[in-house]
């Protein structure tokens, strides 16, 4: 890997060329000791070839291999010219670099993905290697490490999701015994008809009228009474309005940009800004969505897909006591929201959708024997409770990094991310069809290894690494599939159930 | 009020002038019948008082009073034009309106508004009356009806809220008993340094930890037990993310447009519109802005900020038969959303709040009596269960028309639209203290008259105007103002309360 850096220096000396002998020493002992320190390999550090005056700009061409890259060399020499000419009461405002040719070694992959970062102006095929031009890059792209993380993207090796899990994904690893079905009309049809729900204008919204709401609410009552508390997670209301820098955080913004909803807020304080947007709509009686657009702030929060990015904010920066570990809470408060780019479909699949999200903390082993807990305790409360045909499934889609975004190398990755328990929907087909959603997915398992403990930097007082992990419970799509197996006859339901719904009521004027 | 449009009606004859005897005639016809029909003051009526015909084109000057209006006029002059030169197979493709010019008698307001309508060109003084002067008016802005609700916008007697209620509003019309407070603190800075809250990154945004969790649940199920259920609410869940058409339709957008959460879904379904951005994200590792708002659809929805609006569009173009009256409602499936305008400040006025929204649909007077149960339930449990001290006013900032909108005159609007309940707030200083929140308002019991039943034309079948109304009651506000008399200390606590939250513990790690 080859780096060849053509910028500047900018002095506050209008006449530097007067200082050219205090320079000359300056570049000789950056490339004798400032520019190779460190590296092993001299062949690996940056090595300044050529340089000039111009004014107040020192010009340099610095070549590198990976060890003291050409743009932290040209950071280094900044700090070392400044300290030599500051006795001179000279200062180094600035460096700039016009020019920058990376050559990097193949195989690569991802090439055509630079295209996308506008400093990069050409990459060449060479045979064995490739090189890439880039060209204007400021202090701010040096110093932040673009380069670096360019260069990171197209070298292999750097697993993927679906890459790291592929062998494993679509085992069942658990499976109910074979159940007789009730019932094998499609659920949705039949609530819409019966009043159950209703539609609703927003893209996969639904009313849950009265009877599926007492459905729902005994199913989450029952979780709680069966698997959350007897397993020690305690109720918070997590916020679900997440700003940018959050999600960013978390890398979910770069992995799915397009499977979320984003929020904007307004833009002014004061009543009068909005006034032509008011007089405008209330003569046409039609939105003015120009005057509105520029009433309102550049989107700055996502409507959380995840429900538990609020929780690895919650300790960002944090040192916990090994004794304090683990920590378990659970949020039931408010539904959560993914932009589903498929067409209408039921109430299983839908853009808001409420969910009680379980999320512990703490050392790798106790991640671990918690996800296995809650495993147990849900596969069998599904099993006895709810009496419904049920499989757990090896899942690929881990929820918090895309199945084509890069793995961080400094991460810890579990070996088994994910498990989804999926429940047979009998009004798709038969149970070994190939059709979507015949086992619809109703819970995930999930283990982030120190994804996001990394990136909110939590730690153990211990020096041992933190893991978490989250168990998710669709409660929207745990009642769709109830009764996709148990039908709308309140008498044919299991009686924990039934003890709790009491009766079904409708809402009049409806169906 | 006079009107004079200079316009002209576009034909699909080239040689019109070889058929001007027909249109003499039909103009002579439109003056003597057409234009005047309906009109019992034919001074109130339209006038063609010039025309001329040029190509395709016949150019007209219609000049008219109150009854029927220029505009409507040059509409039915197409419609009769084109019946009788439909004969010679001659079609009217559209009209079109030059110039406009609108004179209404004083006394008006709001003048000044009418600068933000981008087809007013002019207005004039003339002493006794204006004169507005208006510019290319295509067929759209015409038929909609602008210029009928610009002349309503300025007419005076057009009531808004604020003139409507300004007598009543701040009389309280109940109150407790002064009761000896327990504590005198401020809550949200108790509640962060025992751990019972956490500050979040968004505005008005806070975690509500455990200990709060509880005492908010126990608050909420208090409250179904007391007053919902009692009451014959059902619950059912309703969509919090609300399309603009929603909100227009229900005149909240055109009241406070600088009060609310704007959502946009992304653009597009293909991923790999997405690749930009992702990849300038990893290399650069900062959101790349401008970018992600290209990702973007205009926006498409709010956040809910009053929690009821879909229950009317569950009723939207609906008829109701009286025996299915009243209907009652109620959800706390989710918080719903607010921008304040103003800086930081405690839990007692945030952003993201949560919510017991009851709505309830009837005759007037099932509505107001409704009112009055849930208001005396609701005043008895705050005294007697939670033993607080309370007032309530009558209050003016009714939720679903902004002070100084204007009220449709064929709306019915109640006697008493809202009524506040307010919690004392020893804090904040004496009773009597005029500082904003002393009395912390944290239910309201609204009536909308026919507001809603309007707009969504929701009708009863037996002809009788339907009303609706709701009852918030506001969880985080209602946990605050309870811990702001009563204190942290679980032992001071009155037992019912004491009775659903048990025990109190924290999170570790987090004071």
């Amino acid at each position: 890997m080859r780096f060849k850096l053509i910028g500047w220096l900018e002095t506050t000396c209008q006449e530097l060329e007067k200082h050219r002998d205090v320079l000359e020493d300056i570049i000789k002992r950056a490339n004798e000791e400032v520019l190779i320190k460190g590296a092993k390999d001299v062949e690996e550090a940056a090595k300044i070839t050529n340089w000039s005056i111009k004014n107040n700009l020192v010009y340099v061409t610095i070549e590198s291999g990976r060890r003291v890259r050409a743009h932290a060399a040209i950071k280094r020499l900044q700090k070392y010219m400044a300290q030599r000419l500051g006795r001179m009461k000279i200062g180094v405002r600035r460096v700039h670099c016009e020019e920058y040719v990376v050559e990097v070694e193949k195989p690569v992959e991802r090439l055509e993905w630079l295209k996308h970062y506008d400093k990069v102006v050409g990459v060449e095929d060479l045979g064995d290697r490739v090189r890439i031009m880039l060209k204007d890059l400021s202090e701010t792209e040096l110093e932040r490490g673009d380069v670096d993380r360019l260069v990171k993207l197209i070298t292999p090796g750097l697993v993927t999701m679906k890459e790291a899990l592929a062998r494993k994904v679509g085992i069942i690893v658990r499976a109910s015994q074979r159940k007789s079905m009730k019932f094998s009309e499609d659920p949705t049809e039949v609530a819409l008809k019966l009043g159950w729900i209703a539609r609703f204008p927003g893209r996969g919204q639904w009313y849950y009228l009265p009877p599926f709401t007492a459905l729902l609410n005994a199913i989450k009552e029952l979780v709680f009474e069966y698997v959350t508390r007897p397993l020690g997670f305690v109720e918070l209301m997590l916020p679900k309005l997440i700003p940018l820098e959050i999600a960013f955080r978390a890398r979910k913004l770069q992995g799915e940009p397009g499977g979320m909803y984003y929020v904007c807020a307004p833009r002014y304080r004061e009543k009068e800004k909005y006034l032509p947007f008011r007089v405008k709509a209330e003569i046409t009686n039609v939105l003015p969505m120009r005057e509105l657009k520029d009433l309102l702030e550049d989107p700055g929060y996502i409507l959380d897909p995840v429900q538990c990015l609020p929780f690895y904010q919650l300790y960002r920066g944090k040192v916990l006591r090994k004794e304090e570990l683990p920590i378990k809470v659970v949020d039931v408060s408010g539904p959560t929201y993914r932009y589903e780019a498929g067409g209408a479909r039921g109430i299983e699949r839908v853009h808001e959708f409420w969910r009680i999200e379980h999320v512990w903390m703490g050392l790798r082993k106790q991640c671990i024997e918690i996800r296995d807990q809650v495993l147990d305790a849900m596969c069998n409360f599904v099993d006895k409770v709810l009496d419904l045909e049920w499989r757990v499934e090896f899942a690929g889609d881990t929820f918090y990094l895309a199945e084509d975004q890069r793995i961080d190398e400094d991460v810890e990755i579990p070996e088994e991310p994910k498990f989804e328990l999926q429940i047979y929907m009998p009004f798709k087909g038969p149970r070994d069809s190939k059709e979507k959603d015949v086992w619809l997915a109703c819970a995930s398992f999930n283990l982030h290894g120190t994804h996001y403990t990394k990136n909110f930097s939590i730690k153990c007082a211990s020096g041992e690494p933190l893991w978490t992990g989250c168990f998710g419970v669709g409660l929207t799509r745990m009642a769709t599939a109830f009764l996709a197996q148990h039908g709308f006859n309140f008498d044919d339901w299991p009686e924990e159930v039934r003890r709790r719904v009491k009766h079904i009521k409708g809402l009049p004027g409806l169906v």
